[in-house]
């Protein structure tokens, strides 16, 4: 049951260019955004809510044309949930990249009136905070009361608090890393490989062959869904259960694992853009903000004025514990202030998304606690 | 250095048909095997060494023709090694279902005269342990000193010790586990998905086709390699050093760690089978010697005879130590006898490939003591 109700997409444009990390120039751009509750006069309760791989702009509610597509994270903003739209307005933003309906790989590239397939320009984290500051002087938003995220979503949420440490009162960082590990960039490495190999992806241009590379995304989101459950979870969940009670010697479906896995992998190939997904794999390899400060990651977060709640979950083994620790203690080294809870959860990376009761009553505490 | 010199690969000819687990029947077959050191008198002596998924009989030496192209493990296995060949008898043998010469998907299915590719019946460890027995029969071998492996080796070591208990003295059972988790089912299952996918797959049967799955195979391979490395040595080998020393924003590699997946991938799919690769991952998703016993692994180990040695890795997360505890705590729980060793390795489940001091050491210790 959805808490804000009925909730419409907006559009904002944005006509002056945009340099990127990389050099390159978005000419213009739009970012599509949804908000929940409403701004104060005073405008000082605006919370950013920022989405991870495969989020979007539409966080809570439902549209009317549409009652069960409810918002990725509804279960956590409404009235009277911890992002209490009562007391806070909340926003939703799908990233420059996004295919969601900002601008990314499937809008006209300028220079040749096709999409821009796999040219768009490389984002990283830095860029979409660029980008997500544009829209706040749109809203009229000088500070936010907190920017919030999981995952990649988490990333935003720190560099925030970095580069635009005047505009942002709160940070929570949730289920992240300071930067990803071999292994984790090892992980979407495999991925980007399934699709940019993918005789359907034509480098790129797939959009103008009127094909997509459904083989290559559906075995990149059958691999990145294994790292965001916990095995604990896989082996409570599904153990070593046969769809069909016994072995049938074939490469059918034999194990339940296998029909939830596939399942999954086509469900979000058949919704999902290529061209973003690679995107974003690489706007989280690319994160790391104590890059430029010789690994130092106190350095890096010495700007931040912002107060910090770290959250990680214990069967997370993509960003496990030790990461968030990570960030909490360069935060300590610096005598900023910050609070960290790591949260018994059963459903390993993807706790985040979850309506647990202890993680849920811990963000709504810290929040009751936000001066407006 | 190779220790045992110059080797050759012997062929045994199986004429009586062989009943599978499934239910199929292989008419008759071949194994490829070589032999390392001298069967003594007594015929008391003999190693059997089982391989893993990619391995073959070529274990130890170096072929006349072929002087660089070791055996995967002949770190361990020649004069003065801990697979002594100045006193044991070593049998390496490619499994049925292999492409290195023994009877598999590449050879005549006779029903068609042309190969079998996918339609090769799908063979599980049971199956291995009776094929293997056939070719201890015409090597004279009653009994076996030890039957050793590595990760799905070492399964074929344990059900040597249930299946055929009067027949091995010793079972070594390496890096292993009695049974997959999920987790583990589900990484093969996106590899084999990686692979049947494959456009160039054509159902198996692509050797008629003049193509190899050679973009599935490479991904399959990339997959398991960071399954086979433990996140602690990718971190000191990788870590996040860039390939040309900065962000090129761009799909070509960016990271090491990603030339050197890429590599090892592309070496991997240049040399090995696919159909094979199919195979061998669903022997391992088979492997449950507890299965017809309604879970309980002391039950499934009662009727061994053996003397077991358990060892596992601190940083295989693969097969983690947990997982060969539960065959010691099912052997005690027997009364049998069992001797446990967690190693300290940084090599993760590739550990038992390397030549790691405390390791070999062990190894070297318990076959001293077999009474032949």
């Amino acid at each position: 049951m959805s808490g804000v109700g009925l909730v419409a997409a907006q559009r904002a444009h944005f006509a002056a260019p945009l340099a990127l990390r990389s050099g390159a120039v978005v000419p213009a751009f739009d970012l599509v955004y949804e908000t929940y509750g409403r701004l104060n006069a005073a405008r000082s309760n605006a919370i950013l809510v920022c989405h991870a791989l495969s989020g979007n702009h539409h966080v809570a509610g439902h549209y009317a044309d549409d009652a069960h597509n409810l918002g990725w994270w509804d279960n956590i903003v409404g009235p009277g949930r911890p992002l209490d739209t009562e007391r806070f307005f909340v926003v939703g933003v799908n990233n420059l990249g996004g295919f969601h309906g900002s601008t990314g790989p499937v809008s006209p590239n300028p220079a040749t009136g096709k999409p821009w397939g796999a040219d768009f320009p490389l984002v990283t984290v830095d860029d979409w905070v660029q980008a997500q500051a544009r829209l706040a002087d749109l809203l009229g938003i000088d500070s936010w009361a907190a920017v919030i995220g999981g995952s990649l979503g988490g990333m935003q949420a720190l560099q925030w608090a970095i580069n635009l440490p005047e505009r942002v009162r709160h940070s929570l960082v949730i289920a992240a890393a300071p930067k990803l590990t071999a292994q984790n960039i090892a992980f979407n490495d495999v991925a980007r490989q399934a699709i940019i190999t993918d005789p359907d992806f034509h480098g790129g241009h797939y959009y103008e062959h009127g094909v997509r590379p459904l083989r290559g995304l559906r075995l990149a989101r059958m691999l990145g869904h294994i790292t965001y459950l916990s095995d604990d979870q896989m082996a409570e969940k599904f153990g070593r259960v046969l769809k069909s009670g016994a072995f049938t010697f074939g490469y059918d479906v034999e194990f339940e694992i296998e029909s939830y896995l596939r399942y999954q992998g086509d469900k979000f190939a058949g919704v999902f853009d290529a061209n973003t997904y690679l995107l974003m794999t690489k706007a989280l390899d690319y994160f790391d903000p104590a890059h430029h400060f010789a690994g130092d990651l106190a350095a890096a977060l010495a700007p931040a004025r912002a107060k910090f709640l770290i959250v990680s979950f214990t069967t997370d083994w993509r960003f496990a514990p030790a990461r968030s620790r990570e960030i909490v203690n360069a935060l300590l080294k610096n005598k900023q202030e910050v609070s960290y809870a790591e949260i018994d959860c059963n459903f390993g990376h993807d706790s985040f998304l979850m309506d647990d009761a202890q993680y849920h009553a811990l963000v709504r505490a810290y929040l009751e606690r936000v001066v407006l």
